[in-house]
Order: C-alpha cells, then structure tokens, then sequence
C-alpha cells in the first residue's frame, strides 16, 4: 500500500499497481501511512475493507442503485449490467458509481476506483457492518474528510473534474419512443406537438432509424433524403437525437467493420481474433475504447450524422450488453438438444430455461476478450466498468474534434465516476411502475454526489403499460430534471402527452410548460452546480441538520431555493411533507396563475390534486420563473418574475451564458446578482447586472412571513 | 338474460347457460329486469360491462391482486396463474376473486361469477371508466345494493356462505423453507426453537419430503420411520405440514398413477388420452377435480397422511402450474435447432428465449385439455379458475370424511371465490422486497372482502435475499395475520429468527411473543368474523366516513378494537399515521410491560424503534390480551387482561371455542360479554360469562381520555 495527499481532506491509497481510470483528475503527494484510515483490511481471495457503524450512521452515495438514499441494509455490486428488471433486489444497474459517504459518528466519503466488480455490503450480511470487496487486488482508495456530508461530497466533486454541460435546449422537453419507425412517423409526432400547442424540442430515433441496426447508417427506406429531413424537423422547432449502440455489426463492405477489422480496432479473443457476440444487429465486433487510437476513430465516426444537421446523441447499450456468443448460444442450443428424450423435473426444467436466460451478458463471456491498453492486452473482465465511459469519452472527444466549442447533447447508458466529464445518463430501462418514480426520485441526488448532473429516467416508464395517471404523476416530478424525456417501448401503450384524454392532454400541457418557465432557474442552477462543483438535487439532510431531515426519502432540494414533495403513489389525492422550517407553497395548476400559502415547519398532510404540481420556496430564498414557448430557443425572457420568501433577507446569483458553446469554461457568462432585504416597512431590492444583456425587466413577487405579497419591478440596465 | 332475486339487496343476471360453480350457495326466485342494474351491455366477441365512474369514485375489491386497495387505474384478469415475480404491472395472481365494491355516487357490489378469464378495467384504459370483460358469454353476474361499503361487503359474505376455520392451533407461529430436506434438518430447527424459547407451533416440507415429488409419498431416505419422525416433532410441540401437488406423476406402480389410469379421473386431450404436462416430477397427469367421483377418490389419499399423524396440508401448483407440455417443448427444442445457424438479432434472439420462458403456463396448452363435469366434457380453458377451488373441496371434503367434525389446517395456493368455505390461501411466491410488505398489507382486507379470512403472505419474503430488518418489519405486521408463517426459498439466504444477529433474534422473540399473547384477541375476532360474515382486517374507510380515511391505504383496522400501521419502508425510524379519532397507542416492545399514550385525531409522525410494534386501540373499544407459551397448545389463559381506552362506554364479546372440531357450526362456543361504562367518578364493569370455563379472572387496564389508568380486576363464575 502506498498512500498519497491530493489535498488536505483527501488521501489516495494505492494498492498494488491499479489501471489508471482517469477517473480523478487530481494527483498528490507521496505520504507516509501505515494503514488506511476507519477500515480493516483483509486480503484473502479477494481485497476487503471493514467498517463497523453505528446504528443510526447513514451511508450515501453509489449513484445509479436500488433502495434508499440511505442504502444501509442493501448488498451492491459495482459491475455496470443490462438488465431491464429493476426490481428492488438487483444488486447492479448500468453504472458502476463507487462512492459513499459515511454521516455519523464519524463522516467520511470513500471512492473505490476499481474499473472490475467491488462489492459494497452495507449492513445487509451483518446490520452494523460495512464491508466493501474488490476481486482484483489493483485499486486506488480514496478518503475524503469533511465536515459534513456536502462538504464531503464537494471535495469529491472537487477531485473528479467539472461535469459536462449540454446546450440549453437540451433543457426542453424530450419526446422518445421505440421506435416511430419512419420519417412519416416523426412527421406526426412533431405537428401533434404544434397543434396542441406542447412545447417540445427533441424527438429520438430509437434503434430501427439505422439500416440493419448498424451504427452510422440510415435507413433510406424509412427515412428517404435524411439530411432533408433532419432540417425540416428543424424548421418545426424540434431536433432529432439518434441512438448509437456500442456492437458493430459483422458485415462485408459495412466500412466501420471493414476499418475496425483493419485497423485492429476492436476487442479481441484470447487468440488475437475479434470478439464476437451478438446484440440488435445479430453478431457483433466490439470497438476497443481502450485503446485510445480505437477511440479516436470511433469518436470521428459520429460526423457521418452530425454532417446531417444532427446535434445530439444517446449512447446505449454499451456495458456491453451482449445478447449472446456463439458459445452460450451453442451451450443452450446443446442442452435444449439434450432435453429432447429426457423426462424435465423441476430442476432440470429451470436448468434448460436457465440457459437461455443466461446466454446474455454471461460472466464467462466478458471473461472472454480483451483490452489493448496501451500495447498491454487486458482481460475485459477487470476493466468491465470502463468500456460505457470510454465509448462515450470516445463520442464526446469526437464531437469536440469535429466541431470545436459546440455544446452537444450526449448521454449514456453504461457510465463509471469520470464519464460525468462527458456527458449525462438516463436510468435506463425503467418500467411503467409507480415505484420506479419513488426509485427516480431517490436516485436523483445519489447520481449528483458521484458527479452527474445532466440525467433523468424514462418518463412514464419504459416497460409495461403506463395510465394516465401515472405519466401526469411522473411528468411533474421530471419536469424538475435537467434530462426530461419521455420514453417507452416497443409493443407498451403510447405514452406521448396527447396519447390519453382530454383532462390527461391539458394538465401534461400545463406541467410541461412549467417546466419551460423554470428554464431560468434550472439553468441557473445546474450551471452554477458544474462550476461550483456542487449538486443540483440534495437530499434534506444536506442541507437542514435536524434529525427528521435526515430521514427523509422523498422529497429533495432543487439547487438553492425549491424544495419537492412529488406525488408517487397511484390515487393519492395528497401526501405528507416534512418541513424543516416554514416554507411558502405554491402549488402549480398554471404558472401563469400565482396563489402562495405559508406553511410552517413540521410534518404536514398537503392536498395535491391531479393538475397540481407542488412547489415549496424556502425561507430567505427566491425563485426565478420566465415565460414557456414552443421549445428552448423561443424563450423570450425579456422580463423575470422572482418570487421570493423573505423573512429578512434573500440573495441569489442568475447564471446565463449563450447555451451553445463551451465559453462559459473560459468564464464567458453573466451574471444578475439580486438580493432582497427587510426594512421596517417595506422590501429594498438591490440588483446587480453582470453583464447579462438579455433581461429588461424584474418583476418581484415578494411574500413575508404573513403571507401578504409585496409587488416590485426593476429595470436592468443593458 | 334473467334476473333472479336472491334477496332484497341481491339480484343475479344470467347470461347464457353458466356453468355452476358453487360460488353463491343461495338461489333465487325469478324476476322480471329489461336491463342489468348500473351497467352498459356490449355483446362482440367478448361480453363485456360498462360502468362511468364519478373522479373520486373508490373500487375495492379483486381479493388477491397487485395495485391498491382502491384498484382504480389498473388492468386485472381473473386468471389463476403461477408467476412468481410478483411485480407492480402483473395482471393476475394465483387467485380469480371476482368481486368488487364500487363507493361512491353510486354504492354497490358486482360479482362476475366466471370460471374463465374475465378483465377488469378499471380506469386503466380509461380513467373513468370501469369495464368488465368476460371471453365466456356463459356467465352470472351479481349485483350487490347496501346503503355502505361495508354493508355491501356483507350481503355478498351472506350468499357466499361460511368461511372455514382452522384448528386453533394453526394461529400459532409456523416456520417453513424450501425445503428443511431431511428428518436431521427439521429436528434441528425445532430444537433451536426450542433452545431459544421462541413460540412455534408448526414446521413445514415442501416438495423434497417426497419420494420423486409423488404425491402422498415420503422420500424413505431422507424420512425414515416417518409416523415415529411425526410423532416425536409432535412430542417436542410441532405439527408438519407436508406440501401437496396438483400433478401426479406418470410412473408405473405408483399408487395413485395407476387407479387414476384405470378409473378415468385425470383430465384428457381432445382425443380422450390422458393430459400431460410436466411439473416438479416431470411429466405428470391432472386429477379432474371437477368431476365429483375422482374429487372424492383424491380427496380421501390425504388419509396415506393422516394415518402417520399429519393435521395440515397445503395444496400448491393447483392454477395449475404447468413446466411444458410435449408440444411446448418440442416447439421450443425446434426453434433451438433451427437457430443454430442463423444469425439472431434482436428479435429472433428475443422470440428464442420466448420459446422457453413461454413453455411453462402457456394459454394453448391450457386450451388443449378437458373435464368431465357431469358427463359432459369440458374444456379447461373455460373453467380455469375452478380447478385449485376443487382441488382443495377435493382435501377438505376427504378429510372431512376421513375425521368427521375434526378442524384440519388446509390452505391452497390457487382458488376462486368459494373455496373460501373449505380453507385458507397463503399469497404465494412473494419476494423479500420492502414494497412486498406493503402489498400484503393491502391485500389482506381485499381478499377479507372475498370471503378468505384464513390468510397470511410468506413473511420475510419468498424469492430474494432477506436483511434482517426486513424480516423483523414484516414479522411485525405478520404477527396480526390470521396464518402466521416465515418461508423461504432454496438458494436464498436462511430467515428463521435466529438466523441473523442476537439483537434480531430477541426482537423476533418478542414480536412472535406478543402474538402469541394476542391469540385470544385475534381468534375471538377472527371465528366472529367466520360467524358473523364479517371481515377481520378492514380499510379505515369501512368504518369511519372522513374523507381523509378513504384515501389511508397502508394502515388496517383488525377487528373490533384495533387500528394497525406497519413500518414497510428500509431504515424508517417512524411512520405517518393518520388517526379518524383519538386513540390509544401502546408501541410494544415487550408485551408484559406496557405504557400507553393518547393520540389525537388527525395526522402524526409517529417514531417506531425496529424493535416496537405500535398497535393502536381505538376509542371505547377494548383488546384482550393473553399470555404466551411455546405453543397454542401451552396456552394458559385462565387470566386475561382487558386493555380498555374509554370515553363513556366499551363493549366486547369474547368468542372462544374448543379450537379443535367443527361443534362451533352447531353453536356450541362460549362469550364472555365486557362492558365498561364510565360513572361519574370511575368504571364500572358488567362481565356476563356465557359458558366460559377457562378463564378465572379478568385484570382490567382502562385508560381514560386524560391518559390516566384505571386497574381492575373481576373473577368469572365458572
């Protein structure tokens, strides 16, 4: 064990001699220690650390899992997996986020950089015991030290780099489907959108846009003159997001096999042959993301569509799924062979089923190919966790190369810590379940402390059959997410805002332009997060120190003024809300249309009807609302309301930038600096423009403490 | 159509020819109707009911299925089915019950008495919409009128006749596991029982106590000497309960095999040969329960078990679950081999898998066997849900032949409203999943609602791995269900209550204590219930009229006295409760220690340490509380404490009975009448002892409505 200090709150201990992840940015001085701080270490067949907790001590952290924000009592592993059922007993989902922060008796944050699979037992083989174990003996551990759990999570933030920022209008609401199968298809989708007046301004391409499902082709049956088309969307006001799947297919003259193949740019059997197995297109090749020269080449590839006029990009698949290799293929096929004359009992029957189940995303398969890191050949399975994050490193590397100081919109499926540099991610393949709000709405903040910020689930769930109900409940939670996409599969009921009735229609309209009028504030805040190094969900706790705030599962902080309490549960006519202190509560049926009530600190039962989206500003605090359009670049936010709740004095910074280049990394952006304060009898309102040229005019609605409402209006000067 | 009137709140709409299922043992006079009462006709392909719901319409019912209690929002279909992954969006369970209550502009119960598939749409499609779909356009439709929910609920219990009662043993604590494989296995568990002093009147063999999974078999090897084994567990306090299957095995010189052969009692193919299809011994026949001479020639076999001294059964597989069939599986061996060449993408390697998953409870396989009923043959298909109703009337009536008037514990996996008369359910393969406690916890007044009163989920969790506090959390809601039984399955971690940590294992103790000291309270209520038609567990809704208590689906009144409000969430240290009046907590953590608060009307946060069981008395009402012992049969209850919460006046009516024969059918039980009334300056009470010769002396704990205690005593005339 070496160990190293990044800075004064974090040591990096090295064991054994790790694959470098890039997973940190930081690198530190060598440090004398004779053992890791707060564990025991056992090295058996595998590495362990061990941590005993206190009963009441929380633990943090490990962004895409199952459970609470608290995962005490659950077992996870680290190992980024496709896998389409997210009951609550999977122990893996597609990233593998190896951070935690212990809040008790003593409070730290540990990231286990660990590109194979660590196991995170956090009191569920023993309730007091945390014990984290790694397979593979090479790992950096990191300590982080802190005062508190944010303070924790920001020197985490601080030594992982600055997350990634999507242009603005990848802040618009996001219609997805798989698959509207034909240009003819999307047509409809984008004019239901006008005609109902919904703002929209993205539609997906799902899998069958492509010829054959092969990466950076177009179908030209279904979508005939593509680049056309990308434009006349464009001229409606919407922009096409195509997904690109981490296989390429096996196929002559397909180029990108023919390269890849040349080149020596993909993964490889023990034997130096390509890899193969199967995922949409049948048998597959995989592009070697860790070889940097395959990356590059790769990252290149996505000009054939940006050179169409597209600007965004999903990448899927790539943890890598694998549907299945000719060896489970034929292993299954042999014992359904073998099944033939037998008399199946109940353990040979699920044997057989058991086979076909498990031809896909096989250990022994992953076991069975190869990295060229370097000029070093490693074993796939070690650095499993790596290839998501690399193929869209690779993409977004591409991208700035191809277009230089461009925002893209990209996100991923599979990710590790150190891909939020790159990109976002959705959760994957959710299903229609009111649970899956509840799981969203817990995994938001624990996805912010590893690091992403530019993420959000399928809205109305992917699998199953959504109701109405269910697609209006989870609309007015994501229409908080800086991802708000609705998406849904192949053979489920249509879940688009105007697939239901009438009611369904208007009430997802009004939620949807909410969203829209928050622009301002979202923007402001998930930028001002990517520059702070800060998140933009919190869980109470973060914030308020009293013991009920750290119990608190459902309901989170949006940046520096809102608090949520969505709705998850089917038929609920309200819920309880926990206040840690007096709030004002605004609940949305139109933003258009403002009524306040003041509701004081303590536990609560609010009535939230159907088209009410509850909205909580906290105390000293204000918000900043605009107007909706049609779609991003529409907005017209000449004027701002600010509501605010002040009981004596409210700040707050409104962060802008252009929403299109990366010059708000050379601090290209403004700033409007606004605070309100109480006098004896009145409010003094000061403001100050740094630079913001867009915004006239300061409308403030004001509420004290009373619940009476002060109006004021400023004028900027330009 | 006709119309008969069974009473002046029940009419029956006859529709085609039905086939008679039992369900409703009254009939009725014919009368006179044009048109079905509430709904709309449409006779196509289906028959299908139209009823327009009011926005805040309430429908209960649909006993056994997912979703709420309100079941608004959701697709149902009555079709008994074995699907173990009990998520969200599964339309079907084991159990087809029917029947539903529609609360609110209108009030009245609906009872679609069709043993094939109906669908229940209720709002799902849309949402103010309720449609009843029936494929059988043979069929008898009840409609239930009363003035309350709970009014309606009764009328229906009243022509659907007595539910059964267990022996008074089968309330105790039984533990069961996939499976204790062996005499050596079982003798440790009740020794370690034994060892740690915790309460447990029952040990359960599933399927491997078996010679090949035969029924009415013992594996020789693993059970040597089983009268003896049965016995000598007897003798240290524990009753078996052996496991029985649906399917008989094909296997020549087995018993049961060859006489169905020979009489003609299994169900056939098209062409009259003998139905086959594989479950746990492989390929097996199907007893045709619906002919009444092979019912009774199975029914009586459970003598080959009682002979050796076993007292309970619980009937599995009986949906029936069907592995494959020849044709299942040769299609699916097929699809394999042509497979073998091809290059699958992602839809032909989906429709590969398909092929064997779908094997196993396939819709044709079900459509392509038969019944005799009455000499008529019948396809299954369109009687589905009749068959585990009669394979469980098949035990229950034998056993009533082979021991007349002696109480047998028998519950049953699939049923169909009816069954309820001849024994209990368990809810089937569940998971350890933290949302499953909370479905049980919303079931249990549903299938009340159906008349099974006999009823209890895998506590801790079937599937899955279990954490201790989840156990503990759920063992502390079990402990008020009727059947009270841990189980698990092969290959999931073990869940006895010493099988985690010393602090688990005491709060486990405690909490199987106090349910044990709660048996005479939980039986008295539980055989009124059986007498009276009434429900044991009920929705708040049912008995108090707030608008608040509709919407309250994760707390239950059971019985008379009690309101209870489960912990079903990871790490809660506390739950929301909501009150419809003051009432009396008492959070248990030893029952003999006891220390009471007054909690007032409306909504609290209430802390629940994980080693407290709140339960809540409601006001002027009172609970009887017992003393526990290592088994029902130990049961000293000569002393009763009578815990009170009075305002003026409390009345209750202690049922007791032998517990161990059906007498109480010709009324032969014993109350004791408690009544309490408030004077001006303390309590008097009124006790009338109606043939009670057990109990001596009731110790009276009355808590006023200022929280003070008053402590009483009165001896009884014996």
């Amino acid at each position: 064990m070496k160990a190293y200090k990044l800075n004064d709150n974090v040591v990096k201990y090295t064991f054994g001699n790790p694959i470098n992840t890039d997973a940190v940015v930081l690198s530190g001085e060598e440090l004398y220690k004779d053992n890791i701080d707060f564990f025991n270490i056992k090295a058996e067949e595998d590495l362990s650390f061990s941590y005993i907790m206190n009963k009441t001590d929380i633990v943090y952290g490990l962004g895409e899992s199952q459970r609470g924000m608290n995962k005490r009592g659950g077992i996870y592993e680290a190992f980024c997996s496709d896998d389409p059922m997210h009951t609550p007993d999977k122990k893996s989902l597609y990233g593998a986020h190896n951070f935690i922060v212990i809040d008790g008796k003593d409070k730290f944050g540990v990231f286990v950089d660990c590109p194979g699979k660590a196991v995170f037992d956090i009191g569920f083989s023993h309730k007091d015991e945390l014990k984290i174990k790694v397979e593979e003996k090479d790992v950096n551990i990191y300590i982080i030290n802190g005062k508190s759990a944010k303070q924790i999570v920001k020197e985490f933030l601080n030594i992982i780099g600055e997350t990634y920022a999507p242009p603005k209008w990848a802040f618009g609401y996001q219609q997805s489907r798989w698959s509207y199968e034909d240009a003819n298809a999307i047509n409809k989708i984008a004019d239901k959108f006008i005609e109902n007046k919904i703002p929209c301004d993205a539609i997906y391409l799902d899998i069958d846009y492509m010829e054959s499902f092969k990466d950076f082709t177009i179908d030209e049956k279904a979508f005939p003159n593509f680049k056309d088309f990308v434009q006349d969307i464009k001229n409606k006001g919407f922009r096409l997001i195509p997904i690109i799947d981490a296989g390429v297919k096996i196929e002559k003259n397909y180029d990108i096999y023919e390269e890849g193949v040349q080149k020596g740019y993909f993964c490889t059997d023990e034997n130096g042959n390509n890899f193969i197995a199967a995922v949409w297109p049948g048998r597959c090749h995989f592009p070697d993301f860790l070889n940097s020269e395959a990356r590059r080449w790769f990252g290149l590839k996505y000009k054939n569509l940006t050179e169409l006029g597209i600007e965004g990009f999903w990448n899927d698949m790539n943890e890598p799924a694998l549907f299945y290799t000719n060896r489970g293929l034929k292993e299954a096929i042999e014992t359904a062979k073998a099944s033939e004359k037998e008399n199946l009992d109940i353990y040979s029957c699920f044997a057989l089923k058991d086979k076909f189940i498990n031809m896909s995303n096989n250990i022994e398969d992953y076991k069975s190919f190869y990295h060229n890191i370097n000029g070093k050949l490693i074993n796939h399975y070690k650095v499993h966790n790596l290839y998501g994050y690399n193929m869209t490193r690779s993409a977004a590397e591409g991208l700035e190369e191809i277009e230089n100081n461009k925002r893209f919109l990209l996100f991923s499926r599979a990710s590790y810590i150190g891909m939020h540099r790159y990109s976002g991610i959705w959760t994957g393949d959710n299903s229609s379940w009111w649970e899956h709000i509840l799981l969203n709405i817990k995994m938001m903040p624990s996805l912010n402390m590893c690091g992403f910020l530019y993420i959000g689930a399928d809205t109305g769930g992917f699998s199953s059959n959504a109701n109405s109900q269910l697609v209006t409940r989870w609309t007015q939670f994501s229409l908080f997410t800086p991802l708000f996409r609705n998406h849904s599969a192949m053979g489920t009921r249509f879940q688009e805002p105007f697939s239901f009735d009438e009611d369904t229609n208007g009430i997802l309209k009004k939620a949807i332009e909410l969203r829209y009028a928050l622009i301002p504030y979202i923007y402001s805040e998930y930028m001002k997060a990517v520059k702070n190094r800060d998140m933009y969900f919190l869980p109470l706790s973060f914030v308020y120190e009293d013991e009920m705030s750290k119990r608190i599962e459902n309901q989170l902080l949006l940046g520096d003024s809102l608090m949520l309490t969505p709705i998850y549960e089917e038929n609920a006519i309200g819920r309880y809300a926990y206040l840690p202190e007096d709030m004002l509560l605004w609940k949305v049926k139109e933003y258009e249309k403002r009524k306040y009530s003041i509701v004081k600190q303590g536990h609560h039962y609010i009535d939230i009807g159907l088209d009410e989206v509850p909205i909580f500003i906290r105390k000293n605090k204000m918000l900043v609302l605009g107007k909706h359009a049609q779609n991003v670049e529409k907005l017209d936010n000449k004027e701002l309301n600010i509501i605010a709740f002040v009981e004596d004095k409210a700040e707050y910074i409104y962060y802008d930038d252009d929403g299109k280049t990366c010059d708000y990394k050379n601090n290209r952006y403004t700033e409007i600096f606004i605070q309100i304060e109480k006098t004896e009898k009145d409010y003094v309102m000061t403001v100050e423009n740094r630079g913001n040229e867009l915004v006239k005019e300061l409308n403030f609605e004001i509420v004290d403490i009373d619940g009476n409402i002060h109006r004021k209006k400023t004028y900027l000067n330009g």
